[in-house]
Formats: C-alpha cells, structure tokens, sequence
C-alpha cells in the first residue's frame, strides 16, 4: 500500500507533518510518498530510525493557500504540492493521499484531477467527530452548496458505508439534521431529504436530530446540506474554544482558583484534548475514486498519524469499490 | 404602560414566571395582565409587597404545548393563554406580551392574530446572545424556513432598529453567517443577500461571519436564514453543556480534582450563568404589529425579571412604530 502526503499548506509546517508520517512507522505498514521540500523531509527521515526504503519523495516547493481562488490554482499551478500529489495519485500503484493544505484546493483538485464516481452527482466532505460515546460522522461539512435531496441521499448511503467498513459499526444509526426532531420539520430541503432517507431500505435511518445533540454521540451519522453542516461544526469549534477561554479567565481570577486550576489541570487537558479538533485526524471526501483525506489545517503530528492509520483502514477495507458497487447496479 | 404575561406553558410552571414578575417591581413601573390560573398567580402575588393595583389576572387553564401543532391550535384553542393573551394584546391599551411557552404557538400568534407589518415579508425571531463583549443579535433563528433574500434584508434593517433603540448601539455592526469570511462564499442565499446588504446605505454591514467566530462578540448583529441560525444557537448550546458535564466528570475523577474543584466552583458557576440560556431573557418576534417577546421555555425568575425589562425598553422606546416607518415610506 503506498500513501501520498502532501507536507506544505498546513499551519505547523512540513516537519510536522513529516514526524508525523515517521511516527506512523509503529503501527503502519505502507510505504509513503512526500510531496514538498525534500530537503526538509529527508532531514528529518534520516534522523529517525525507521525503514528509509518504504519513504520516496517528489520535491517542490510551489503551495495551495487558503488565499488562492482554488479551482483556478488547481488547474494554473501544476507544481504545487497538492496537484502533483493527486496527479500521481491516478497513476498505477497509488492508493490515497492525505494533506492538511487548502481544503478548496482538494476539493477542487478531487472534482477536477481525481474525478467523481459515475453515478454519484456531487462528492461531499465527512468530517469525524469526537463525541462522549465515540465518533460521529458529518456529512456534509461545506463541500457541497445548495445541496439537492439526492445527493444528501447518496452521502447518506456512502457515509454508511465508511461508518460500517472503517469504524466497524454493522448498522449505523443515521440521522438529518433539523432544527426539530419531529417528522415534517424543517425547509424544504429537509423535507425532501427526509423522504428519501425513510424510504431507503439500505439505510438505518432513525429520523431527525437538532444541533443540541451534535456531541451526544446518539448518532453515528449526521447527513445534512454543507451550509448547515459548516455552521454546526464551526460553531462547536467555537463554543469549546469560548468556553475553555472562559473558564481559564475563571482559573486566573484569584490565588485559591488558581490552586483549584492547578488540581484540575490534568482532567481539563484532558476534556480539552478531547474536542481538539487536531486530534480528530482527518475528513474523508467521498463520492470521488480515489481515497482523499483532509487533516485540519493545525494538525500535529499525532493528528497526522491518526489519519495514516484511518486511511489504511480505509484503503485496506475497499470502502471506495464498496461504493462504486452500488452505483454501478 | 401595560404588559401582558402568559404564565403557562413553560418548563417550571406558573409560580416561576408569576414570581418573576414579582421580582421586575424592583425597576420597573409598568402593570401586568397574568393570563393563567388566576388562583396560582393570586396567591404569590398577595404574599408579596408589591402594589397589587398594577396586577390584573385573566384566569384559564388551556395550554397550547410544544407537542399541539401550532397553527391549528392557535386556530382552535380559544381559551388557550396565548391565545386569549395575543387577543387581549389587540385591544386599546395593552403595549406587549412575553411568553415562555410554545415557540411555535407564538409563532403562529404572531401571524394569525397580531399579523405583520404591511411592507414586511416575514417576521423573524431575534435572539439575544450573550457573548464575552456584549450581547449580539442573532436573527431569524427558526420563524422563516427557506427565507428569501429580501427577507433576510428586512431582518437586518429589523434587528439594527432593535439595536440602536434597545441595546444602544447607535452603528450596530452587522455581519452575515456564512462557510467563509471572503466575499462570494456560501450558498446562492447567502451571495444574493451580501448584495443586497452591502448595497443598503442603511446599515452597517461588515461582511460574512463563520459560525466559529459566534461567540466572539465581534458583531453586534448576526443576520442568517432560520435553518442555519437554529443550528448555530443550538449546537452553541449543546457544546456548551457538554464541556461542562465533561469539566464535571474530570472534577469527580479524584480525590485531588474533587478539592480543586471546589476551590473553582465560584468561577465555574459564573461562566455557566454567563452562558445560560435562561439567564438571556427573551427573543422577540420582528416583524408583527406588536412586541411579541419569547422567553425561553425553562426560564427561571430571574430570566422573566429580564425579559420584562428588556420588553420596557423596546416599548418606550418606540421599536415597532420606528420599523413600520421605514416600511411605510
């Protein structure tokens, strides 16, 4: 199994990312390719003790950033790290590439070079959540604007299947996002959408799920359009961010809380820890042919390494031929 | 100045918000119609010092609950509180109502019975945030389904009145909720309605806002469509409640933790009052004839005391008649 990671374009560099890849070495047994200064990528390789001849390495320096428009960068820069990685990636004996750069660029780079699914109308990001029972998959996180029932129907179906092949849940409950759990509730789409999911017999459907039980983990997967999905995921961010921020303030306050804090301070790095999405490891885009995962653009190198590991499960478990079988039928 | 106060349908039951009322003697100079069983209200109202010449009661027992379809019980049930309370509110002499219970009954009142503004599409709920900087305004969060532009528009124009007459923020800064901060982003929704924001010389508008940002109180008003604004203050509240039931459990984990704990527990407490939703008093429905105010449904004293002076200072200070110039010019 050979893995593409492309080292540039996330927020802690590409030595990061690349002691990330090493510190896989434990567990994985692929080999990887890295796509990015190799200079910088060797160094830290040969410092390490692990086996050389699994690592190859595509030098560039050229990047995708959050600034660049991506869909014209996709198809202008062909030096940057991101398209040669997806290039390479249609080529023979190359099984998936993770990256932590734009996720624009591998949006656009999985629509435009990686190419969608044939019967698959839009491909969608799946984000893993950390909830208090385990993790919860949702779909769409922003890939997809102006989502159509169908399609939120067909991210139903292949959320199911990554739920079932990678994090080993045979039936996985599946939930729409609504602003009310009652059946009926919602916009249009919604309605629709709800239709669709009730009728698919292939599906665990359960029914609706409101944003306040996001991190309940009473779902396994949570389909909604990407605007809405955006907003849930972003706005969880936010809040536990909010509230940590918070409760230090609360901590710093005065010389007994601050002994109070110091007490506590493993259970909340703990807590913390938990819901730091840099710890989630990556989404996953599904819908297109190739396997596409995107760490956070603040991943560690334990985050990078927990994609590895989630990405040779999904390789090795053909989530995507799984795919490709129900929408050849 | 008189405000009618539907005591029933809330999660703590009548005495709370009678109580509540009560308490709002200490600031405020207004009368009040408690609309509810009169025998529950009378008796907390005569145990306390308070003029009992400013309290009239309109007993009955009908509740429209959050399980009742809203419109055909709004419809149906007469000698429901709300019912009879939206009625009452049509009348010569009475300025508004505060409600904690049925969203959805309110809703409906408020379209049914108050009605709209003539030039007003829609009426929306505004919500009051409380952030680290302030309060912000968060509107529509769930009255409009599949709000159209020029919906979202006259929420903005709404919501800023709001801010300028009750909060006191003479430029309030409004920002729209979006998957990005760059111009262009989002779904055709969003898009059309940045136009339509940034071409209105009326308002302050800043530019898109991610939903990470929430709770950052760098806006004063948040404009976005009743879906996405639902799941943004929901998914706020649900992370909110988790981090805390986690901070517990870390609290609980031993012995060490148990004492720090309880040496943080003034701090704690004080972070969780700030972002308690029943201490934010009540949104309020923009949009309809009268000052429609929704407190949420387990408010507790404490938060009715609030919603009634909020509701005061939107009164005297003429919200409604100034939104119905602007629509009537």
């Amino acid at each position: 199994m050979k893995i593409i990671i492309d080292i540039l374009g996330s927020d802690l560099g590409p030595a990061e990312i690349v002691e990330g890849v090493c510190d896989a070495f434990e567990k994985s047994s692929a080999s990887f390719v890295l796509v990015g200064p190799k200079n910088i990528a060797q160094e830290i390789v040969n410092g390490r003790n692990i086996d050389k001849s699994r690592i190859e390495y595509i030098d560039t320096d050229e990047v995708i950033s959050n600034k660049d428009d991506p869909a014209r960068s996709i198809r202008r820069k062909k030096e940057a790290s991101i398209v040669k990685g997806l290039n390479l990636l249609n080529e023979e004996g190359y099984d998936g590439i993770i990256s932590a750069g734009s996720t624009g660029a591998m949006l656009a780079g999985g629509l435009f070079i990686t190419k969608r699914i044939g019967n698959i109308d839009r491909a969608g990001l799946a984000a893993m959540v950390p909830t208090p029972k385990g993790t919860t998959i949702l779909m769409d996180t922003g890939a997809v604007m102006d989502s159509k029932p169908e399609m939120l129907e067909q991210f139903a179906v292949m959320a199911s299947v990554y739920a079932k092949r990678v994090l080993d849940k045979p039936e996985p409950k599946l939930v729409l996002l609504n602003v009310g759990v009652e059946d009926g509730k919602g916009d249009m789409r919604s309605k629709e959408t709800f239709k669709l999911l009730k009728e698919n017999v292939n599906l665990n459907f359960i029914g609706n799920m409101e944003a306040r039980d996001f991190l309940s983990g009473q779902a396994d997967i949570i389909i909604t359009d990407g605007f809405a999905g955006n907003v849930m995921l972003k706005a969880t961010e936010g809040a536990v961010k909010t509230m940590f921020s918070e409760v230090k303030k609360g901590i710093m306050s005065s010389f007994l809380t601050k002994l109070g804090g110091l007490m506590l301070k493993p259970a909340l790095k703990g807590v913390a820890a938990k819901y730091d999405y840099k710890e989630v490891g990556a989404a996953v885009l599904l819908g297109v042919k190739k396997p596409l995962f995107k760490a956070h653009g603040s991943s560690d190198r334990r985050a990078i390494r927990s994609a590895i590991y989630t990405a040779e499960k999904f390789i090795k478990n053909d989530v995507i031929k799984n795919i490709e079988e129900i929408y050849n039928d």
